[in-house]
């Protein structure tokens, strides 16, 4: 079986991938095997250190040709850009330094996606290690903040559940054609979106052929969408979020609710407009968007409708949690970082059925 | 294989089924096969007369020693009780002479779940052909009905979706307690909540590892939910009602969404006082209930949680689409009707990993 | 919800279950909970002690009134039968003092299932701990070892793969039909049949849409097929036997290979005749039994068939791993034991779909 | 969305698909969406004309621009190439006259996989129409058929289970390494094999969490393998196959068994050198494949292992069903016949989990 061509090295951008032993990192590697501008340098995992990287990854054989290093700042200082798929807190300690050397980060975990490092402790119940990158780092939902991810050194890629959310209530705040004082976001995920870790609530025998809500108390993705949603419509917005876990591997669907302040509001124009020109973005006036529409594409499929003259609005929102909702998103922001083409080596369709 | 023991012929009720060849007809068959009192005397199928039970499913083999034959009101005129499991609009054809003729009918279609002619008339896109029984008709939701259903001689079983988002809401809305400008009911089904039909929409390549919403503009089960509603609140409901396609087969979970009139309201409480002593009601305080937890029992698991101090009451409620949602219902509802133990043959235990 | 009715305490067999936190513990649970003549006096765990049953098992809410308790030689020794499902190797170390007590024990492990202790430790990787109990233990299917399990002290359950193949081939090799040098077993099984182990390898998002083989090279229920295959054929068998892991959560398929020795041999007859009064073994001339239609049941269905004029028979076996493969088949024999009729408590219907 | 960037006409290949409202169809066009050098021209469809090919397959918005047409062979005369993703009995009308016309064919059914009519006509159930073109019809699996591919008008694309049982015996027959007297194929497949077809059989709650065997008695992919068998052994083969579905949509696997003619034989090495410089099969010794580790790849994943010292060997071979089985296998041989790298547009890794 072929490895990946390489183009002239030069032209190449250097890569690290920190703790890539996930299904974030996974498909991260799926994805930039096939880009033409990248070339991993290296990929880090404390506890698969030595391991052949198409060992643990079937899939990858014969287009990866690494293996598993012990994280080293060292290789990961030569590298034009890191990725970090680690679990939440781990990229805030490496980050600082790698910054320093002239290294770009895009951290694919949560560590710098909330501007208040108190709500960040809060939520993922440790001490943020380096608050004053908060500033700095962008958050990386191109639709939202293409210009900042440009230039960025620092990008924060937005969770699953946030990128589907922001991305449908997105031009309804921005207009200020919703009553912002009581959203309700219904979201689903596959189970692939609480990554490769060994639990129990996990297994296939528990979670298969069944369906259920989980933290509906509070889910940490909860400020993140807040955040964001105050962000462009400037007003205080109370937003309740449920996510549930749905016996499938890949996708999510948010069914997102709210009343509009004007029911005369054109949806269907509003939408086109304000994504007019965008790749990842595609709308189905009228339709009901499946995930697997979306499976292995990095793509947000949106639908916006009416139930009846009841003057509420019911958005569709669908991704791949790991390509839109994830690795995908972390390519279109190097993409941009590196000012390549936004849509490079991320054309694949969908794989339907 | 053993068939059914049998009891003294006087004491057993005489079964007529209409239509037993989808999902509920089928379920209601492996739940009477059982049932200490029942004798199936007849059962119809236009498509499938003369074709044994048995070979069409063959989990009843040896339970079940009967064929399909054609609809015949002489044998159904026999029984003393019919269910139609068939499609919505058989049921209200037949009904009228076999009532007549003093046979007790269980309608587990449509037919007269709603009060309204011509909201049912809207809905099912067909004119009612015996408005005049509609009044008479019993909604048969025990928890909410269950002295009319006693004495009833045609009981309307609820649907699938009505029972979930009905036991959900109805402690705070007969207490008063949300404020019922808006409600959110945000529901997801297993794939047998469609029947039995044949169409490439149910077929595992086309569902199967895929999530999506279906008829956001309206779904027929919204009227016959705000009808229930409304009964016990006693005052106007806007509801918001989006069912969705989970890959699975059995199973319903409701997350619902209300805000609180009173904030303060003491949740746990309200349910456990309106719930005390319902045979088939479970509620799990603090838990995020799963639809597996209910597959094959007749069971509505329900959780009320609050989300912050936002004033937002979310409740998830789980019941197995063909048990509660269908048939475990309507044999609760014929055990009431005959004056049995409502819980006679209904109970068996989930099925679960 | 009520708790299972219970009947004058002398007729009842008090019960002590050991290592009740996996699946065939909690099917084990889900049956005795509706046997009328089981009580539960004691459930031992030793990483869940203190838990609630009903906590862990959300299906025996109201059922199963217990807590796991540390396990205690003192309360399983008041009981009649204690059940070990355990991992391998556990009930080779208290049944000796349980027996001496007067205790009859049923292993659902395989510690008492091989003659041979030198080809136990090949394959359990342990020294075996009781090797003088191993000629007493009864191999409990009861279609070959109906009597001597009624008198049985010490039970060893039969594997889940072992019971569908052995079932499968014991009418060919006991009517000497086929030629013994060498049989093919291709098995598959979903999830349970790995038990509820947090590895891995078990995620949803691990095997879920996927199939494969494993244990190519050699799986320890095979010498225990070939034990069996032996004990009734009374010659040396060649058996290849590959189990394969199915992307579902409860059943068993075995298609069965060999080549018969008269080709002339009416199949269905020996079937039936071996077979005839059997009540959880059902035959399907010329079908393609399904695991769904044994789900939950105490059943193994098979259907045996030529292919062309070949000389060579294939048998499909179906059974569900955690019933007639585990749990219901251990409750099938305490009923032998016990002198109660062999169905009692293993009514149930298959849930389907 | 942007549409699939053109190339200069001239460079093109005009494709003609017949029939694409199936899976196979629908593969087809994705891959060849991303294909360099195809320009699909016209798609027909009887029973959805006028229908936009998007409509259809909501994954291929923005990449197929196309409405599915009237079969015309006037717009089909006109192109370099057609694929015929038809029932089978349909290309055999169609491509004596397309050929006639200088078009050069591909049918992905099955009219020109068998050599002899008389066999064809027993497994297909109708006369075949142009019996005089089988012996020119090439079997378009490139690793058995490589040079004939190349120079062929007319080719007949192997049926899914004959490609992955085909691939695995291969190094074994045409070594003579085998025993011929008795070959066992054990085959499953998932739920897309049956393709689109709307028939109760294929519902989600028919086959979802459910295994069974089918045509045990005889499937008509078992003389289209043995041909293959013969063909390049030289010698009768006695081959046993039994198909199964899984609950899965995609995938297919074939567990092999045979008895080694010669057991010292070095079977990794075996398969080593038969396969190597093969960009589409992937050794993996010591391994078990899984199905999902070639999801949506043009690939054919091996293993080869004994079971103790019995003198079998087992082979497992894992294809998607739709790529390597069908529309994979397919673009393979267009390459090959117009003279392209034969992996163009087969380059995509599997997507996983």
């Amino acid at each position: 079986m072929p490895v990946q061509s390489t183009n002239s090295a030069s032209d190449l951008i250097r890569i690290g991938i920190v703790g890539g032993t996930g299904y974030t990192g996974a498909e991260l590697l799926r994805i930039l095997a096939r880009h033409p501008r990248a070339a991993i340098s290296v990929i880090t995992s404390r506890s698969e250190s030595g391991l052949s990287v198409a060992e643990l990854f079937p899939h990858l054989r014969g287009h990866i040709d690494l293996r598993f290093t012990e994280p080293d700042s060292g290789a990961l200082a030569d590298c034009d850009l890191v990725f970090f798929a680690t679990p939440n807190g781990t990229a805030m300690r490496s980050a600082p330094e790698l910054l320093e050397r002239g290294v770009r980060v895009i951290d694919l975990a949560a560590d710098f996606r909330l501007r208040d490092p108190a709500v960040w402790e809060h939520w993922y119940g440790m001490p943020h290690h380096c608050p004053e990158l908060l500033a700095e780092a962008v958050y990386g939902l191109p639709e939202l903040n293409r210009a900042a991810v440009r230039t960025a050194r620092l990008v924060a890629n937005p969770g699953c559940y946030p990128t589907a959310v922001t991305l449908g209530f997105l031009p309804l705040l921005e207009a200020r054609a919703i009553d912002p004082s009581w959203l309700v976001a219904d979201a689903k995920s596959g189970a692939s979106g609480a990554g490769r870790k060994v639990t129990t609530g996990l297994l296939m025998a528990e979670i298969g052929e069944s369906f259920k809500a989980y933290s509906v108390t509070g889910h940490r993705h909860a400020p993140e969408i807040a955040q964001n949603l105050m962000q462009f419509s400037g007003v205080e917005v109370n937003l309740t979020f449920v996510p549930h876990l749905v016996p499938m591997i890949r996708g999510i669907e948010a069914t997102l609710y709210a009343r509009l302040a004007d029911p005369a509001v054109d949806l269907e124009r509003l939408y086109a407009e304000r994504y007019a020109g965008e790749a990842f973005i595609d709308l189905m006036p009228g339709g009901h968007p499946d995930t697997r529409s979306v499976r292995g594409a990095n793509l947000c499929r949106i639908a916006v409708a009416r139930q009846g003259d009841t003057g509420v609005v019911v958005v569709q929102s669908v991704i791949d949690n790991l390509v839109k909702g994830a690795a995908g998103q972390a390519v279109q922001n190097m993409n941009l970082m590196f000012g390549l083409d936004e849509s490079m080596g991320l054309e694949s369709l969908a794989l339907l059925p």
